[in-house]
């Protein structure tokens, strides 16, 4: 596949879930370094360079992109010749996806861990981390039930069921508006993230602030599986994550729409979930409370406050 | 259209809403009675009690359905002639859609008075009595605008945003996860009711409950627009207000369902509102908070505990 | 059993529970009119204001004592003839005691009515109406449990667990300071009421307030089983009801405390829930929220304003 | 004091409080109406009118006026003489005064009666009734403490706390801004009301719906003293209080506004504070939950839809 | 007293307390060392590893425990003779009882620093740590109060009381259910801690979660005091602390549990108390946040994940 | 200006605002350094001790003035002459001074990357932490109104409105008692601070705590604007930030007061703002969540136990 389709794939989510994209673009990337003809240095460079702003410019919210695109890309410009720049980007791109994927498993047994016998877990669209534990609870021969989201308007639900079917884990499927009436019968709330803000907000599919929300109001847990290349050291910085808006017709076919003058859909894809109903974000260097994810970004990001405000000359 | 037409429709569910079932409910009893042929005043009774089974089979929760039965048949039983029980049957019916109507309008003039010029409203489903205090609102000359839910699995919302566009009103479609983001920008919640309690507690379309408690969170206000024949005097006597489910179909398709034994869908249509999350209930008998639902059973049900508690002889 | 034996065992909890000292209470006027030999009206007259004198002087808090001796003494003065007078102290006694049992009985039939197949019911105290209910449900074939609190410094529980076990319902007996652990276990909390002030608050054994607290921490709900005439209508007046405050020897023997000069024991007996925590307060004359108080003295205990603010002369 | 004076004084708020304004206002129609001139029946009607117009005029908020209007000039017009109709006003309004002095001193009781020994009261403005009860407290032997605030812009705290140092009650005078910090130390909060909607929320002195968050966030009760006849039926209709807004100048001075023309300055004089912050409303006619302010309009004042919704002819 | 008197006093409590515990278990091990007859290194290493095993499975709750045993014992399988793993032993031994106490010394200094002269502080259990702070209070001329608790089914109360009564602070003595009465009188809670999880929840004496709830109901502040080695690292891996329940017979007799066959004796020992519920926590290195558990955790107890994940071979 | 006019005009308040007292602080010491006639280190040293001390005395609450005292005389007596005594101090004066401003810079960069285009700000006092980050969102080209209050009894709010009116920006001036009433128009709300605890509770001009909680109520999220060296290290030894209280006559004149003997003015001039009401405190090292004042104080102000906890000899 060449990195062009796997942009288009990711824009139009048919690759989706933040670290699926991170990973994809990783090997994107490494495959047409790969498969870039021999052109001399600079033109290596710069057509990296265009690669990574055609990635980058598939979907704004999931820090895992840039994140990811920096951890391949991150000391490309000191490489002396073509050979060693691509050698470079292909180490550091499959470096990227293992450790990716080795982060999944270990966030995977720590949310397994929080799982009891006999618990019903909530969970809400298609993350592979918050499913990959459900799983491995399941595996572990504990008897689990969940309970999974329709996830309007692309229904991920589907294929969560799907997964969980597969693994033979009894699960009841809801509409999102059912979301308070079936907050009674679980015990626990697992979902994914897209981005974790410095103050512990969660940005997730949208659906899953009012989920949080009312498992709070009913006592009951909400753990989010996040790895680490998720949390956005810029929000440091203030910076607001930026909510994509997806096409109106995902939600109402234009036909329809356009007899509807009067009225404008929306469609932003994930929400903010405040620190104040997350229990625990559970990432690949082990679960911390949201308030700490300064923490995490200064521990596992290398944040640094100087890169942003150069001192006065 | 025949009774038996008339609970199809009930049944599927292209008649819907509280109100509308009710007053379609009551035009039947009164067709029926009407079209049956003259075979005595046994043959009558009989008969009209076959009737109001059928229709009470219809739908469960609603009980603007059994309250209308009740007001159509009620003294039917001294009738003296075939003739006189038709003719109690046509005026009781016929005042019983009368009267649902002017409720309709008089909420609509309650809830157009609170909302304020420049209000965002945000509603739910596709009730009647809301959408009246809306158009009303605009009639009035206000400047409004209006978010409104997709309301899955039917989509009650389309017939809602429809309206709202034909009364030239700008209006928001949003899927129902995405109702704690438009929080924000709502101003007054209003939507319509299937059932009250003695305590206040709402009964309406699934997602009510978490709409209200996103109102809640975001100090918004949340009026609910209810014919007094919605209030449940049952529940002074702790009755619970039987939650129709409807079927697994309607969230999923058949042939997608049957490939997964271990999933469950769960499709109940209504959720329950606690009192402490709405503000008013909006009746033809005024605007009251949900605590007062007991006074108002008492004056407009006739509620009396000696019907349910014979004393023992 | 004497007068005075019936005010010392009220006095000293031999006889406990709010319904059940009225009742005997009203026994013991009865019983004490019929023996007292015959000497005129005035020193009837005289001999029954003493005796309901010792009655009321035994527990503060319990408005049912006042309330049932009012009930039993009312229109006395009135009387012509002392066998007048002991007749009319007889029936109004036995037909308190009658409407007394009567009205657990509702309550019962009202608190098995919300309890659902399956559910789990926590109690506290030991509440003749709140165990009727329970009682009840298992009678109808539902198939529940129980989590009964221990009750110092009393161990009332303990009367709780043996009826329950008497009844083969499935207990669980946990110390007082288990509840809040336990809350996420229980689907319902279920207990009496010894007195209910205008503004829904409910006064019951030390110990209701924080187990109301937790239970609308993790929403579940709270019922409160209550005949009527433990309503308090001095209580629109702005009065307190006087929480009993019992001998510091319950809590701490007397040996212990005397070697503890800086220590002081406080045994209050009850404590007041607020209304907010209470989801239905169930009377004999049916289910009603708490804010539904003023409405209940009105009704059913004749409250007027004049008796109490009397006219300027 | 001529109607027009009465008129302006209630404008420049030399004449404050719904209570006193609504008296004054009464006093000055019957004034009026004493020396009005001798022209005939119909001339005294529409002097009569207009006088009611000129006071209605001058403030929006308290629905007391209104209300104190209407009882006095209720019935007029089926008044055959001049004589008759001067009578009937100057005895209607000499009722209304009367009883409105009658309902401060039977408030006063109630509240009195929740203040316990050793209580400190937090206060906020002005109110007669709320300082009645705080008063007869004291006189009552009991000690206790108050702790009062300023009151921006019109510093009406001044006033509360002279009258509290003439009865010798130790007070603590606070900046407005203080409330959150001295709520500690409150054990009550006791305030008065402008208007009070069938929701029982209240509308008064801006400030107001702070300390009531305030005290709910501590745990502390809120009691509201107001006479039935600030109750607003015309809530039941959906209808707003308005919120009186005074000029700017009565914050900033004209000449440093003139300066800043980016700067607008808001005075409102009222807020409303919602019915859960709200312990109890005290009225003359006992003290009740918010919630029952229904009832209370029902029982008080008289209202009936069928003045507000005549029938379709 | 012989390793094994010390493990069965520690199970049944006799020794009790996370901290006492922990010394107790280091000088246990100490004196095991030193008693053990000399037979050779390896029969050295083994008896120790049996001594850990018998003192580990004494109590499940106080992470405490494995710690200190940990501590005494880390780095014994690189002595090289009996005599130098003897030593280390003995040195690590009394370095952890010396921090220990030390450490008990700091935390009083901090809690007494947050004691206000004429506080009424509430506690619950028995802690060392709490009470050491509220002791320094006194000695350093505080004017102050304690409301204890009784804390069924052991009662450990009576041995704070006895305390607190020694050192001349008045102490009112209530039941465990009176909590949320008396929370009104008090102005800080300060309770120890069984263990401290990554979230800041803090595991302790069954009833210290419904004490914080009630004290964040009242807006009042609860310390609890902690020394860094109750802090369980482990649940940064999702692992649970084990909550233990002992027997039911501490709470109902034997001979009477055997007559209730429907009923269950649940005895848990400890609850957890989320963060939110908390103030500060107290350690030997400062007073934090408990959102800063992890942060702690890092500094204080050198937690890696690279123990519990190791690297794929 | 001399220290001593410098004093004065910290404690008359002519000179306001943590930050600025923190540098005029500074420059007093360097001016009065540098006017010190050369008598002799040792004569220099105990100048510059004094002058000290004439600072700290000034007020208590803001902690920025003994860090800024600090860090310009920190390893003062290490000099070796009264020349290089002198050139320390005015290098790390000017320091201070420099890295002040800077620091308020860095903040206004993250507040204005907070605010979004179209956002109504609510600010209290005076703060110019808080108006930079505001000033520098207008400057950016966003269109931002703000809602001010005036902040009795200094009426700082007056300053505040000043500068927003010369930056052109629309803007609202309330009394403090209208902050709840206004909230509702508020999109955010950004404050300055006078110290931050090791929990994240602000401490900041009185009333700035109402506004966080009625923002709270709303859903609105409130920002700290916080330089580094206005947390406060000292409170991880449980120190409490004493809140100065100023002279009873900014509130009530003098000769009001005098003939009010039993009223008592208190004059706060803080409050103490929770961090659970708190979004973000912004620092010039990043935007936190409050929690992570701890690790603040760790990284940015080299707390260290040791310097506390002396070890035993």
């Amino acid at each position: 596949m060449s990195l062009l389709q796997t942009a288009e794939q990711i824009k139009t989510m048919q690759i989706r879930g933040a670290g699926k994209i991170a990973r994809e673009a990783a090997a994107a990337l490494r495959d047409h370094a790969e498969n870039l003809p021999e052109h001399g240095l600079s033109v290596f460079f710069s057509a990296m360079e265009d690669a990574a702003d055609i990635l980058l410019a598939t979907r704004p919210t999931a820090v895992s992109l840039p994140n990811a695109v920096h951890q391949v890309l991150r000391g490309l410009s000191s490489a002396k010749t073509e050979e060693e720049a691509r050698t470079l980007v292909k180490n550091q791109a499959d470096a990227f996806i293992t450790s990716s994927n080795e982060a999944v498993r270990k966030i995977a047994e720590i949310c397994a861990a929080r799982i009891k016998d006999g618990m019903t877990i909530m969970t809400h669209c298609n993350s592979k981390a918050a499913l990959a534990g459900i799983l491995l609870a399941k595996e572990q021969g504990k008897t689990i039930s969940v309970i999974a989201t329709e996830v309007r308007p692309w229904n991920q639900g589907r294929l969560t069921i799907q997964t969980l079917n597969d693994h033979e884990i009894p699960t009841t499927y809801i509409v999102d508006s059912a979301v308070r009436t079936f907050m009674k019968e679980a015990d626990l709330v697992i979902v994914g993230a897209d981005a974790v803000t410095v103050k512990g907000a969660v940005v997730n599919k949208i659906g899953t602030s009012q989920i949080a929300l009312a498992a709070h109001e009913a006592r009951k847990n909400v753990l989010v599986a996040a790895e680490t290349y998720k949390f956005a050291p810029q929000t440091i910085l203030g910076k607001h994550i930026e909510i994509e808006e997806r096409p109106a017709s995902e939600v109402l076919p234009d036909d329809a729409a356009e007899k509807l003058p009067f009225v404008t859909v929306r469609n932003p894809v994930f929400d903010v979930t405040p620190a104040r109903y997350i229990d625990l974000i559970v990432t690949e260097a082990g679960a911390v409370p949201p308030e700490a994810a300064y923490t995490i970004m200064q521990n596992h990001l290398g944040f640094d406050m100087k890169d942003y405000f150069p001192e006065k000359s």
